[in-house]
């Protein structure tokens, strides 16, 4: 046993922790008093968090000199503190392990704003409603077949969506830094591929990691080169959208929709509070982050994300280890 | 120019109206004056409509002595009054002419309730939510990879439903009178059939026609034997579902969700207002029928209804032709 190995989340259950007791002697955050954390830092090697644990303010993370491996049992890395890390570190992201389950998410928003699902159940409840203006109607509903759509990151989450999207006779562009697999799927990258795409696509997946790179990709001016009857949904970061550009497109557009689960960041964390009142635009659908959580309701995300250290704790090369240059950034999440 | 077709409906457009009239007289119920209808309806002996038109009433119906076909332009039959109708007048359906939208609704109506989103977007706006509470409400996601889709009708739209499902990893079974082409669907007939397709499936959608069969096809009894949170969706009619029981059983199965574009009946005419609050319950989601006039503003339903219509007019067999003993009831509607 030469690894000791701190779990910062409670969503591991117990025959997880039991495996990864083989390979490790095993700490649990939520059972370490102040002092007793405090003298077992030095030692830790691994980590395994879920979100970044509160209790590892930059000053403790200061004292875990003996930090080779972080796993993140969320898809995304963006939540750990890159900046206050020691280079010997290596991080790995939890990227596919949620892929069916958000892919699936990411339909049910775009459906939603296709069909105006929500908008039309609330305009019934509010009474708003007649059969009679129902005939008017049928054009604003967006017909999915034939039409393109767009998805942004053909990764784990992404190339599902994809594949989906040929079922409903859908054609698909893939922004990528990859070129994917798939053969129908039309690849698009760089800045001129990303407007293309943007231009062409009647619907369009965010499934990007957040990153300094793909921070506010989705910014003013992309919104104006896109269909005015366009629908954007979200199923990656808040952060990949500028907010204030967001909120005033979909005002000036009433048939933009924009359905999203995640929101934007306040102090550093996601918020369900926004600058600009979202929630009471007719074109807006949001839901409170839970696609992640119907794939970590599978139990897939921990099995993945255990699977991964015990690899580091064998020696062996931990898959999905991101690059620390494109999460250093002095942008606050 | 044997013919004189009467078109009781303003959907269908000049040009449609040109093609007609190289194979028949064509008079249009808007541009009549009473009297004006009351002389024609003798000569009339085809009648092309979307709904039923209120003007003809079932004593000017008597006086269409000629009358030989009728074309609906709506895929359901049921709004015909096939009682009073002469036995020399064969009815023909719509059916398929609406397939890929009304199947697109089917999935949006089943995304939504599967991943709750009206019932979150609902009440992110009544700020009842915090982003802490999501982790523990990953499990209320409905993941749908690898579960049962029942179809009951698996016709048009029926087998457009089952095939995107493919695309979605699920399994189809299907509830129909034929046998369906596609070889990985799952074939069930009959009471014993349907029953057992209730009781396996994860979700049914139902996209059965409107006849003294099916009417309250899902009654208490079929209810009961569902999974206890099992979705059901309707893009059919509001009338093959058993309205008290349906209520009685969300308020009872409150995970069990009802999504319907369908109502139920007043005065022989689909209604929003419901015997019982629907609108005020978590697991209901309802829109205003809205999924034919998506694919109505297509142009496709009025296309096929006019082709079919030429066929009579050639003296062709028309297709989709019903059988009037499935629609004769004294049922309301």
């Amino acid at each position: 046993m030469n690894h000791n190995l701190l779990i910062g989340t409670d969503v591991v259950d117990e025959k997880n922790v039991k495996i990864l007791s083989r390979y490790s002697r095993v700490y649990k955050l939520v059972d370490l008093a102040e002092a007793g954390l405090d003298e077992l830092l030095p030692s830790i090697d691994s980590l395994l968090v879920f979100s970044w644990p509160r209790q590892l303010t930059s000053d403790r993370l200061g004292r875990m000199t003996s930090l080779r491996f972080i796993q993140s049992i969320l898809a995304g890395v963006n939540h750990i503190p890159f900046a206050s890390l020691n280079t010997n570190a290596i991080v790995s992201s939890n990227a596919g392990a949620y892929s069916d389950e958000v892919a699936e998410y990411a339909w049910a928003l775009l459906f939603s704003a296709a069909k105006r699902v929500v908008e039309l159940h609330v305009s019934l409840r509010e009474q708003k409603w007649t059969l009679k203006r129902t005939l008017d109607e049928g054009s604003e509903i967006t017909i999915l077949r034939g039409r393109i759509l767009g998805v942004l990151g053909f990764g784990g989450i992404g190339s599902v969506v994809g594949r989906i999207a040929k079922g409903f006779g859908m054609q698909v562009y893939a922004y990528s830094r990859k070129k994917p697999a798939a053969k129908s799927v039309r690849f698009l990258k760089g800045a001129s591929g990303l407007i293309e795409l943007l231009k062409k696509s009647d619907a369009v997946v965010l499934a990007l990691p957040l990153t300094s790179q793909t921070a506010r990709i989705i910014n003013a001016e992309r919104l104006s080169v896109m269909k005015k009857d366009a629908i954007l949904v979200n199923v990656a970061r808040g952060e990949l959208v500028d907010e204030k550009a967001m909120y005033d497109h979909l005002v000036a557009n009433r048939n933009f929709r924009y359905s999203t689960d995640v929101w934007w960041y306040r102090e550093s964390r996601e918020c369900l509070k926004t600058d600009y009142p979202f929630l009471s635009l007719p074109n807006f659908i949001g839901t409170p982050h839970v696609s992640g959580p119907s794939g970590l309701a599978t139990g897939q995300p921990v099995q993945i994300a255990v699977k991964n250290t015990v690899r580091f704790l064998k020696g062996l090369r931990p898959r999905n280890v991101v690059n620390p240059e494109e999460y250093k950034t002095s942008y606050p999440y």
